[in-house]
């Protein structure tokens, strides 16, 4: 089996998402990158969790998306991963989920503002939602056009991808990312957290404002960076 | 035992239920119809999931509802089931539950719009509630005018059963079915999962409307039909 | 250990709560009552569950409250429950919780209207909430009462406690009762269930009314009196 | 290795908050503090739940903060546990958590009211919620500016810290404490069902009012004090 460690890290982060019930049956899928190989591992489509096999991750080529070997079809979902993988060299995994509250959000065409302390430790503010796709984008290459829509929002946001590894997408759901596949995982369950307590913050205090840049700064800025101070070994 | 087979898949459907929170206590009854032997399975009444064993599971004839061996009384709501196999033949397998989002829309007879890609995934539009009961029909044989307002509902609005497979019965919950009562059990899922994120979306955003139609058909379209790329198999 | 029966029913029925999250840490008991005998079991005071064993069973005279033989002190809401066995002789067993949804609506004063046919399978109309306690009610007898009122709020509806086997205390909780300890417990898991349904039904539709009579009646009388025809016994 | 027993109950009071559902990933930490020795055991930085071993655990001076031994780095947090410990002697034990409905309380900068008797059982009124911190406080000493604002809102208000063992910090989360560590879990788990039970309490009920004093202060004796006549001990 080729790519056997990272087909291995991609069947980890698949159950790992199911495990933090993120995933429910099939909608979901993680993959990985070996940018020194040039390939991307990813779940197969329509494959649950709970039958998931190493061997069955599908591995593809990052430059043109063909399968590296005769393996399962991969996600339908792929043209989107690749897309991200190619606009940012130093995205290293990558996530997309159907998570309850992230995908409310979603579904309700809201970015995720910034309302405490855990999302700034995580995201250097709001999650963005995209734009609606355009009937032409949906009728044409769709996962692909998925994949542009996020690229063309954090373009005109001005936002560097680590600082804000997630976006919504407009009624569907979130994509999130990281410098590794388990980083993205890590990521989709914090997005989840902050976007189950931010929902219970707008029931609470209808039109509450995001915390002050100041706050938002200082936490991000304690894990992120020259001068951070959390964890073991920064 | 005669139908085995068939007692063991009602039996694993209904186990499977109660396993994805969809049933509580004695609350949800599954169904699987083997058409050339003319016969239905189901769930025997007030029997909890966790005592239930395939021995138990009660077999109908399709045609008048008769005992075909001296078991358990069937469940309550058998007439409703019978109804929709024998109006629908593609029908294969029918679930009942009042699993909790999905109850919360159909006692507030509320339709549940479609919000999402996941829902489109599986439902080709808004899942419709029934108009409810007269008292007459209350009075008379309930559970077959249950079944009757199902199909009076799917008829005025020329809906194809396999297409929108749930239908949420007024200020009661919801029923749910498919080709096979696997299907079946997969659509209650998803009925669930998306019930769910639509009452977190109109919490969000009250007056929030149904997606555009070209990507509600692009997602069914995704698994539906003779263009489906969704999966391993099509 | 006199009333071993009696002790091994009341230990299985709170753990059962517990199991069923409806009580958490200490906040809940059941009892049992053993009328032949003249006495009630009951849970300790503040002893956790998941350390609860048979023989910690408190076991006090119907008839006095008095400890039948040197256990542990009974639990401190004991007055409430002798209250209700004293007053209605066909309860046999009660449960107190503060399960989450329940306990939102006692807070809330608000009574709990039949919105769904789960409801009306259990109790035949709205279960009522109590009257705020007098500051001279809460100084003196306090748990002594908080039983007091229960009667009072049955008393001035004319309900019977078999067929609405549930309250609200208000600002507190429910108490739960049934002919039996064991069918107590299954009221409280029922009544948490249509809690959790009737708060979403209310956020989906804000003035929603009650299901008409008709339907409530068809419903409790599947279930209960001699036209039963749900379960395998009736 | 030095102060083994205290390391062991704070690994098991991190534990315990996971287990609780009060903590993900690594967002939370509890700490102990030995008066005679003068030291406290806290959480090293970073280190999630699963993997945290006892010899692991942080041991700092309670005066100075510096390090006992060459453990691991204490969690972030240390700075704002230290000044909570120096001002209340009565204090054994400090818990943070990003608990779900604790911390929507936090970010909506609403304070808990007492709505109810479970709240009461544990605070003699309501949680209170800090004033948000200035830019100088955030971008200076911040996490001991987290502590003084406490010492602040405890002080404005002439609370008792263990009649009311818990606050909110404003667009953050809850710390609890209580006379040990075992007590300060033990709270954090009360605060968060109080948490949630308000929560819904608020929807069902928009201008709810608090409790009357007579009812919370019966409850909070009951459990508290020279007459408590709750559990076994008293």
């Amino acid at each position: 089996m080729q790519h056997a460690e990272l087909r291995e890290r991609v069947l980890e982060a698949n159950v790992a998402l199911g495990r933090a019930g993120l995933v429910t049956l099939t909608f979901g899928n993680a993959s990985a990158a070996d940018r020194e190989a040039g390939v991307v591992a990813i779940k197969p489509s329509g494959v649950p969790n709970d039958r998931l096999r190493a061997a069955d991750v599908a591995v593809v080529e990052l430059a043109t998306g063909e399968l590296v070997d005769s393996g399962l079809r991969p996600s339908s979902d792929t043209p989107t991963h690749l897309a991200l993988y190619r606009a940012w060299p130093a995205v290293g995994g990558v996530v997309h989920t159907h998570s309850p509250f992230a995908t409310a959000w979603a579904q309700a065409r809201r970015e995720l503002p910034c309302f405490g302390t855990t999302h700034a430790d995580h995201f250097d503010g709001a999650v963005p939602v995209t734009r609606p796709l355009a009937p032409s984008e949906i009728e044409g290459e769709y996962e692909r056009a998925t994949g542009d829509v996020i690229l063309e929002t954090f373009a005109s946001l001005a936002l560097d991808p680590l600082d804000r590894p997630a976006v919504l997408i407009a009624s569907h759901g979130p994509f999130v990312w990281g410098a590794s596949v388990e980083e993205a995982v890590e990521n989709a369950i914090v997005l989840e957290t902050v976007a189950a307590s931010a929902y219970r913050s707008v029931v609470l205090a209808a039109g509450l404002e995001a915390i002050p840049a100041e706050l938002r700064e200082k936490h991000f800025k304690r894990k992120h960076g020259a001068g951070a101070y959390y964890g073991q070994s920064a």
